[in-house]
C-alpha cells in the first residue's frame, strides 16, 4: 500500500529535503546484506531530533503508514525490508555523543553514532564500549537487534551494556527507560525490553550506555588444530575452566581459505581459535599459561601471538571482515546466515552436526562462531536465482535452527529474527510468541512499526 | 470483596487441604516486614505443580479473584500484601532443585527453593549461586522482586543471573521463556519482563539459574574510617579505580553500633566498610593491596581481616543480620526502609544529605548500602503507631528519592515498589509508567495478579 498522498504532504511539511522519494535513497534503505529481499520503502526520512521522529510517528500512525527505522544497513536476517511498503527513517543523522561520564564510566549517544565513532570520541578517557559485532553498525541498530558479536563471552551483549534508552511509540509519545545509576528495580524492564525488539515496539532516539575500563594489557593470537572437534572440545573446556577470554573465536578450515585469499595470510588448511586476553600484565600472562596447557592437551598447532596494536587490529579486522571474505570464496554468490546459540556443553556435537549437515547438501558454507558464548555461524553460499541452492541452504539452517531448540539453545543468538526466523518463532517460544503479540498489539495498535516482523501476525 | 462462594468450592476442590482460610495462615500470609500493613488475603493455596498454579488462575480469573503470589515473606515494600483481599498463593512447596547442569553452569529450581538451599545442594559442584539480598528469600521471589545485595557490585542481579522461567499468566497460561544458552536475540526479552514485575505479570513457576565458579581465594575485612564523607569516597575511588570487588559495602556509625549489641562485637563508633574480594591467591593479593592503598588514603583505620572462613561467615552473617539488628537500636520500633541506588560520581554527596535529612528530622535512621552499585539504605525507626514519626520518616524518603530522581538514579535499587514506593512512580518514569501499565493490560486484562501493585490503577 503506497503512502497516501496527505500523509506524504504533512511529511514532506515537516521534513522539507529531508524527505526523500528517491529511487536511490528508496533503493539503498531498502536493501539487504543476504539473500533476502523485498521492494523499497515508498520514502525515506532523514530526521534530526526527537520532536521530529514524534512528529513523523504522529502522522505515520494516523494515517497507517508502516515504519521501519534504518540505520547502517548491516542486519543479516532483512529486518529493516519494507515488506509491506510505507516509510524508512533513518536515524543516521542523529549521530551526536551527547555526554560522557567518565567518573560513572557511561555515555549517552543518539542513536547514530556507531561503535566506532564512540569509541574514538572515548580513546583519551581510558574507557572503551565493548560489545563488537563485526559491523561498524550503529548503536541505536545494535540496541534494536540486541546485538553481541566478539567480546559477549567476556564484557556482555547490548541487553547487558544498554542502561536507558529514550524512544519513541507508535503513537508519538516519547519515552525513558532506565537510570544512571548501575542498577534498578523500579518496575518493568521497559530498556530489555526494547532492547531486541528490533523496531517493532519503538524508534530508540538515545541510549545510554554502560562503558568499561581499557584493558592495561591485551594480548591476541591464533592457533591452528587438527579437526574442528578438537578447536570446538577445547572451547568448552576453557570456559568450564573459568579462564576469563575476552574473546574466543572459531573459524573452521574453509574460513580459514577465505582470510588467507583476501588478507593474504598463509594460515593452515585447518580450523582455527582466534583469542583475545584483557587484564593485568600478570593476569594477562598467567590466563595465556593456563589457555596454552588446554591448547596443547587438544593438539592445537602451536600458537602465533599478535604482539602490537597494529598486529591486534589486523587480526581482528581479518575476523570483522569474514563475511564478505567467505563471501569471495565463490564469486557471485549471496549467503543464507545462520545464528544458532547453545549450552556449552552441546557445542561440540552442534558444530560438528552442522558440518556434516552442509557436507551433505554438497553447498559451500564457511563457520565462525563466537563459541565461547556457544554462538556459531554457518554462511551458506547460494547462486543468486538458484532455487534449489537456496532450498538445501534453508534445510541445512532450519535443522540446525530445530537441534538447537531441542537442546535448549536459541536459533539466534545475536542477529535477531527479522524476516528470515519468522517461521521459526512458534517452534522457539510456544505461547510466549502469542504473549510477544499481547505486548505488540498493546504497545502498537495500529501494527505500523516494522509490520510483519518478528510478532505472529495480528488479526 | 470477598472471595465468591463458587470460586471458593472450586479452589477447594482443586486443592483439598492445601486450600487455607485459617486465621493463622491468613495473618502469617498477609503480614510484612516493615510498616506496611494491610488486611490479610482471604485464603491461602499450596499448590505442589505449575498445573495446579494454572488451575487456581483459571479459576480466580474467572471470578476476578485478586491473586498475590507468596514466598518467605522477606519483602520490604508490601510487594504480596492483600490490599484487595483475594487468595494468596504460596509457592514454598514447590522447592525441588530439579536439575544443576555443571557442564552449563545453570540450574533449574522451583521458586520455593531458597538461594541457601539452593547453595547447599551446589557445594559440592565447585558452582555457587551468588545473588544475595541478606534474607534467605526463596528464588521465585527474589526474580519477582529483581533482588541484589552484596554481590551485585561483581556478579549482577537477578536480571542478570536468570537465563529463563517458567511462569504462569492470568488466565491460567504456562509460558517458557529463555533458553538455556549463554545469550539470545530470539525476540522479546520476557525473561527481563517477568523479573521484576513483583507478580503482577504472571507467577514464576521455575527459573533456570546461571551458576559461577567458587572462587578458589576469598578475603574479607572490615575498616572504620574517621567520616561517613571518608568512607564513601573511599568507595567511589575504588570503583572508579577498576579493582574487582566482590562485595564493598557500607556501614554508618549507627548500624556499627547495632552490630555490636547484637554480635558482641567491639567496633569502633564510627563509619566502616566491609569488603571482599575473589579470585586466584595472587589477584585477591593484588586487589587487596590496592584497596589498602585507597583506605589508607581517605584516612581508613586500619583492616580487620577475617581470614578463616568461619570467620568470613560470622561477619555477612553480622551484615546480613543488620535490619534485624538496627529495629533492636530502638526495642518495639518497625521501619521504613528507604533504597535509592545513585550514579557512581553521586554517591557521596547523596549519602551526606540523607544523613543529613536523618538528623534534621531528630530520627534514629542507621544507614547500610551495597555501596559499590551506588545503592544505600536508611532504616528509618518509628514507633508503631505514632503517626508524626510516620510522616517524619516518610519525608525523609521522600526526599531521599526526589534527590535519587533528580541525579539521575532510581528511587528503588533492589526492593521494588510493592506499595511503599508506589505514590513515587509517575515522578522516576513519567509516560513510561503508562506503558507498564499499558503492558499489564494486556497481559492480565481482569487485572487479578497483584492488584493495585506497581502499575497505575486501570480504569
Amino acid at each position: 500500500m503506497p503512502i497516501p498522498d496527505d500523509a506524504l504532504a504533512a511529511l514532506r511539511a515537516l521534513l522539507g529535503p529531508r524527505l526523500s522519494t528517491s529511487d536511490s535513497e528508496r533503493a539503498t534503505h531498502g536493501a539487504s546484506e543476504t539473500y533476502h529481499r523485498a521492494p523499497p520503502p515508498d520514502a525515506v526520512a532523514f530526521p534530526e531530533t526527537t520532536a521530529e521522529v514524534s512528529d513523523i510517528l504522529k502522522i505515520c500512525n494516523a494515517y497507517r503508514v508502516p515504519v521501519m527505522g534504518f540505520g547502517t544497513g548491516t542486519a543479516l536476517e532483512g529486518h529493516t525490508l519494507a515488506t509491506r511498503g510505507g516509510l524508512t527513517v533513518s536515524l543516521m543523522r542523529m549521530d551526536r555523543v551527547l555526554d560522557i561520564r567518565a567518573a560513572d564510566m557511561l555515555a549517552v549517544v543518539q542513536p547514530g553514532v556507531t561503535r566506532e565513532a564512540l569509541n574514538e570520541e572515548l580513546r583519551a578517557t581510558g574507557l572503551f564500549f565493548p560489545v563488537d559485532p563485526g559491523a561498524n553498525a550503529s548503536l541505536g541498530g545494535m540496541a534494536a537487534t540486541r546485538a553481541s558479536g566478539t567480546t559477549a563471552v567476556r564484557y556482555g551483549t547490548m541487553r547487558d551494556n544498554v542502561l536507558g534508552l529514550e524512544a519513541v511509540l507508535a503513537d508519538g509519545r516519547v519515552i525513558r527507560t532506565g537510570t544512571r545509576a548501575a542498577k534498578s528495580s523500579a518496575g518493568y524492564d521497559l530498556t530489555g525490553l526494547l532492547v531486541g525488539s528490533e523496531g517493532t515496539l519503538g524508534l530508540i532516539t538515545e541510549l545510554t550506555l554502560r562503558l568499561h575500563g581499557q584493558p592495561e594489557e591485551v594480548a591476541a593470537g591464533v592457533c591452528a588444530f587438527p579437526t574442528l572437534e578438537a578447536a570446538v572440545e577445547c572451547v568448552t573446556a576453557t570456559i568450564q575452566s573459568g579462564i576469563p577470554m575476552a574473546r574466543i573465536e572459531f573459524v573452521d578450515a574453509a574460513a580459514a581459505r577465505a582470510f588467507n585469499q583476501t588478507s593474504g595470510l598463509s594460515l593452515p588448511d585447518l580450523p582455527h581459535l582466534m583469542v583475545e586476553f584483557h587484564g593485568s600484565p600478570a593476569s594477562v600472562a598467567a590466563d595465556a599459561v593456563a589457555f596454552g596447557a588446554l591448547v596443547e592437551e587438544f593438539g592445537g598447532l602451536g600458537f602465533d601471538w599478535a604482539t602490537t596494536p597494529d598486529d591486534r587490529a589486523r587480526l581482528w579486522r581479518m575476523r570483522h571482515g569474514a563475511y564478505r571474505a567467505c563471501l569471495k570464496l565463490r564469486p557471485g554468490a549471496t549467503a543464507v546466515v545462520t545464528d544458532v546459540c547453545v549450552p556449552m556443553s552441546e557445542l561440540p556435537a552442534a558444530v560438528s552436526a552442522a558440518a556434516a549437515d552442509i557436507a551433505a547438501e554438497g553447498l559451500l558454507g564457511p563457520m565462525v562462531g563466537h563459541v565461547g558464548d556457544g554462538n556459531f555461524h554457518a554462511q551458506l553460499l547460494v547462486e543468486p536465482g538458484n532455487d534449489a541452492e537456496l532450498a538445501a541452504a534453508k534445510r541445512i539452517a532450519t535443522r540446525m535452527a530445530e537441534r538447537a531448540i531441542a537442546i535448549g539453545g536459541t536459533i539466534t543468538g545475536e542477529h535477531g529474527f527479522g524476516i528470515g526466523k519468522r517461521p521459526l518463532m512458534a517452534a522457539q517460544h510456544g505461547e510466549a510468541w502469542q504473549v510477544m503479540g499481547a505486548i505488540k498489539a498493546a504497545l502498537d495498535p495500529n501494527g505500523i512499526l516494522n509490520p510483519g516482523k518478528l510478532v505472529p501476525d495480528m488479526n
